[in-house]
């Protein structure tokens, strides 16, 4: 049976959703949408080439009397898809959709930070009071399917610890400095020119990004309620040619990585040097992460941290893992 | 609720899982138990601890008069646990007790290969027909949870390739002819002293094994029909220091590697040389596996290939995975 999905957001994560819809039979219906200024409703689906051009066009994915809010509380769908821009402060306005979806008894996946690092804990808990799925595999390490793997697949472990890569801008800008001698300020433009760091770059080079998803995983993973106050951090954006220069005297390099010790109450992000042969030396913008678990041992993840396809992977593996788990069987 | 397992097989992944009964509340509950000459089956539960206990002291888990066929037709269970030593040519008994535990409508985890090898496709049908699971995360991989995120976590994506290192004897030999300058047959007796290999060594260095680990994974993620005899095995056990060391003066080093291209229809095991900072070049007997993804790019896994604990892992995740999905909810 098919299953219906209505997208909020229609920016990089969102048209890569639209564009998964478009190119695949995956069995997903679009029976709403909605951007910041517009939204569109239809219980029979939404045809997604003509929506994509249109949003080319006009910049609108529908009409302007109908807000996000309309389709979320009035439009005929099985899972909400929040992919509106993360405010990492106030959690707004994704955090009041999800809500609202949840409360209806409609399940919600979601790639926006905010909701998940503030309201974990509440958005779960409704979930759980209205039978349905809260999923958010997109808000952490991109296409790696970090937060499955720990919640599902490595049930009856426990994880001791966590170590990642977990944002690639910083990755990048890090890898460039080490490989090419660049300064800080040129890898940051380069970067920029590659689309890789935003125009205000703050957010990812002071490390708030990267705190985020630690904040994230510690509350879902560990089920702590800790916040980004919590979480100990050191950004690269302070970072010299000389101190990469000297790590790579000593064949190693700097990375920018993410902590999470519960059993030590450790909750930090800051550039550490490790071996050049580190399995979390990775390039580019990749992402890598590892955990401790006490049976399955050392874990190793490596792969895309971001990307518009990359993020509708993650996006639509957590509908079709609902879709699995509510159809039952097999 | 609790789940009620059978154990069929307490070697070395059958004592794992044994292990981790007793160490951890993982709501699950042991109601049948089996091993090549005796049985037991208590619907109320067999305590874990004094049954390993007999097991060490007699070597025997129960009564001669019970058998493991017993145990799997007429024990009161909801999943069968498979982990009788595999038969990669007949697949039995193992492939006996799985059609008579999902025939009669209990679920089915195995770590033997024998029966997902040579009979995927009918055992999954016959799973199918009486709505409940067969899964096997043991078979591939040890401790990464691979089939799981492939088949599940990654839906959505097409598997374009995988390539990997599947079995952690190979790569503790050709680690140490590389990092010592041993003889292959040094390497051996050394793996064979820490116990990494068998007595009778061929099914690993002959490539048997990895060569079946690709027939599952190639049967079991693309739905092909392959069998040993479709893939192109060259084991190591050929190999000389001299093809290690010409590697290695190019900055390079051998891996014994498992490639699927379905588009290319090729299914191939053979040693090759490759970089050294490649992600497949990990060492001793650690896995590695990476996949390339139309939606997720290329995603690199590593960790632990085999090992009483870590096998259990992927067993113990199995099942926790069938008790969530037939329990419906969040």
């Amino acid at each position: 049976m098919p299953v219906r999905i209505a997208l909020i957001g229609t920016g990089s994560v969102g048209k890569g959703v639209l564009e998964v819809l478009s190119r695949k039979n995956t069995g997903i219906i679009l029976t709403g949408v909605a951007d910041s200024r517009s939204g569109l409703m239809d219980p029979g689906g939404i045809p997604v080439s003509s929506l994509l051009d249109r949003k080319k066009k006009t910049g609108l994915c529908g009409e302007r009397s109908i807000s996000a809010l309309k389709v979320v509380t009035e439009g005929e769908y099985d899972i909400l898809v929040e992919a509106s821009p993360t405010d990492a402060v106030t959690g707004e306005p994704a955090t009041g959709y999800i809500r609202a979806a949840l409360s209806r008894g409609s399940h919600v996946v979601t790639s926006n930070k905010g909701p998940v690092a503030l309201h974990y804990r509440e958005l779960s808990n409704l979930a759980r009071e209205n039978g349905v799925s809260f999923r958010f595999e997109a808000t952490v390490a991109g296409a790696i399917p970090i937060l499955h793997t720990l919640l599902d697949s490595l049930g009856g472990n426990e994880i001791h610890a966590l170590y990642g890569v977990l944002n690639g801008t910083c990755n990048y800008i890090l890898t460039r400095m080490a490989e090419e001698g660049l300064s800080y300020r040129q890898a940051l433009d380069e970067a920029r020119a590659l689309g890789y760091a935003e125009a205000d770059p703050t957010y990812d080079v002071k490390g708030i990004d990267a705190a985020v998803k630690l904040v994230i995983l510690a509350n879902t993973v560990w089920k702590k309620e800790i916040t980004l106050d919590t979480i100990d951090i050191t950004g690269i954006d302070l970072l010299t040619e000389e101190a990469i220069r000297l790590a790579e005297e000593q064949d190693a390099t700097i990375r920018l990585i993410g902590e999470i010790v519960p059993a030590e109450n450790l909750y930090r992000l800051s550039p550490r040097i490790i071996p050049k042969h580190h399995p979390l030396v990775v390039q580019g913008s990749l992402n890598a992460i590892i955990v401790r678990t006490d049976l399955a041992g050392d874990l190793i993840f490596a792969g895309k941290g971001a990307g518009s396809l990359e993020t509708a992977s993650a996006i639509i593996g957590d509908i079709l893992s609902i879709r699995e788990r509510y159809a039952g069987g097999n």
